[in-house]
């Protein structure tokens, strides 16, 4: 038995291709005291991986070269020197990009296949899930009756973000990319309308279908679209900035919002987030978003890309937009 | 008696000049139900008077092509139609670049110049007195033992906010223009440190200064600055948007901050402020700030520059960084 791991080879300038990881097969390591051997089942993807791919201080510490890529991961226990998990316990934690993890059970989490598929922990009840449940709910601040705007909004984040803001009684407005996409989000999601941003005037299309302006703004892009939308805020609006993935291979400097005196104007804010800053109210969240989930008042979608071998393209996936929900690795075919 | 006046003749292209004012020459108009006429005493010049001359919407009108130029002032009341108003009351308002204005009372407010000289109800009695205290306190939550920077530091803003900012027990390091202005921010004013612009990298600057980071910034003037200070910002810090002087004569779009994604980072907050939303409060702050005046706490400086003459020069100093304290133009020579 061999682990087919992705290391990190190289630091990308611009878009990750294959050429920054190397596709190796190593052996299976011991466990050492209070361990375990994870066979990783599924693989996130997320935006945010890109970042960890650049050296450099962030909210967390960079993947160094020749190391396992960093990953959430779900997984079953198949060995284990921790009496508290047992051979055949699932469970979620950063296990890598690889087959195998042995790991220390100290930042797993045990999850329940029965009560949810195992992807579903990594999208709507894991990461991105309280990304958008705790950005948009204690940073937002949405009141019923207000415009809250989201981009990347058939993303995995953004499609929790606008169904919760529903939940709580305002107008949605998602921005995605497609027509296609734009209609799953009115049709399915029940967001108010959408902004398709590869064939409209943003701009225009905001001030048609915000006439009020923007109360809240969840942004996961950055770049031309938070500058667009920042000529569309109300007095008093918040700007959830949870990521910038515009800009993530960028070459040059980071886009800048030009129009960012436009919090002066309309006495805003804009705030960053952390999920992890939230860990400990993930099962309150968890529990709020089964019952809705079970309600029929959040609609949960994964995108499942097969094989381990295909990560790197499955990455790309989403900085070409080509993911509608969660977008999952799952290591098997 | 005629009443000398700058009228806004055509909308400036970068750097305002004295080609983009009329000064005229008018009779002095008749006073209709309700209103004073004033005798101008002194005029208030702010960096906000040059968004005013631009066309579109901001948090106030544009000034009109053939308008008298904007601009708050305290004056004397020489005749009255309003029996609340008595002829020798001296009132602070919106008069405008000219020697007398004939208003409505609505907008006027007494002002005692046995308190306090006249010219220091438009600083720290005044609109940027006001801009500070409420900016700093209500928006940028400044705590004990925190660490406070402010740009513009010399100026009517920045020179308030940082003494109050050790008032209430911060570390406080001002960003200002030449060494002068630096030593009298630290031998004057009490600042634990000072940055000149001009001479110092900001940046290496503040990783001397502000060792631990910087908790609350107070930005008044946009730029490079601005993205400086994002590089340098401690978990959950406070950027006020106050203003970006250093980008109101800008030709091209204004320069966003590119590193604003320091506040996903860092879980900060980026917020702007108009000072007319805190106008119930005026009076408590004006309070507040006379008795820390009265203490030896707070210390007042205005930059007086002499007849109305010299209007369209006078202006120019903010913009060239040639005043220290609150810049006024003083109508009679």
């Amino acid at each position: 038995m061999k682990n087919k791991q992705f290391l990190l080879k190289s630091r990308p300038v611009g878009k990750p291709s294959r050429d920054n990881w190397d596709y190796v097969e190593n052996e299976i390591p011991e466990l050492s005291d209070k361990q375990v051997l994870i066979k990783v089942a599924y693989i996130s993807l997320d935006p945010a991986m890109r970042g960890w791919m650049n050296d450099g201080k962030s909210y967390i510490e960079p993947v160094q070269l020749g190391a396992v890529m960093r990953a959430g991961t779900v997984g079953q226990v198949i060995k284990s020197t921790d009496p508290s998990f047992a051979e055949g316990d699932y469970v979620y934690g950063h296990c890598g990009v690889q087959q195998y993890a042995a790991v220390s059970t100290q930042g797993l989490h045990k999850i329940d296949p029965a009560l949810a598929p195992l992807e579903r922990y990594l999208g709507v009840l894991g990461m991105p899930g309280m990304t958008a449940y705790f950005g948009l709910l204690e940073t937002g601040l949405p009141k019923a009756g207000e415009t809250v705007v989201v981009s990347g909004a058939a993303g995995a984040v953004g499609t929790v973000v606008g169904q919760i803001a529903k939940i709580k009684g305002c107008k949605v407005i998602g921005i995605a990319g497609g027509a296609d996409k734009c209609a799953y989000l009115i049709n399915e999601l029940g967001f108010d309308g959408a902004i398709d941003y590869k064939s409209e005037n943003i701009k225009k299309s905001l001030k048609t279908l915000c006439p009020k302006g923007v109360d809240v703004y969840f942004d996961n892009v950055g770049g031309d679209i938070l500058d667009d939308v920042l000529t569309q805020i109300r007095m008093k609006a918040r700007i959830v900035i949870c990521g910038a993935i515009s800009q993530y291979n960028n070459t040059t400097a980071v886009k800048g919002p030009s129009n960012y005196l436009s919090l002066l104007v309309n006495r805003a804010r804009m705030e960053g987030i952390v999920v992890f800053d939230n860990a400990a109210n993930y099962g309150k969240a968890a529990t709020e978003m089964a019952t809705w989930i079970a309600q029929g008042k959040l609609k949960v979608k994964e995108h499942v890309v097969k094989g381990l071998d295909n990560f790197p393209e499955a990455l790309m996936m989403l900085f070409n937009g080509e993911n509608t929900g969660k977008l999952v690795l799952k290591v098997d075919d």
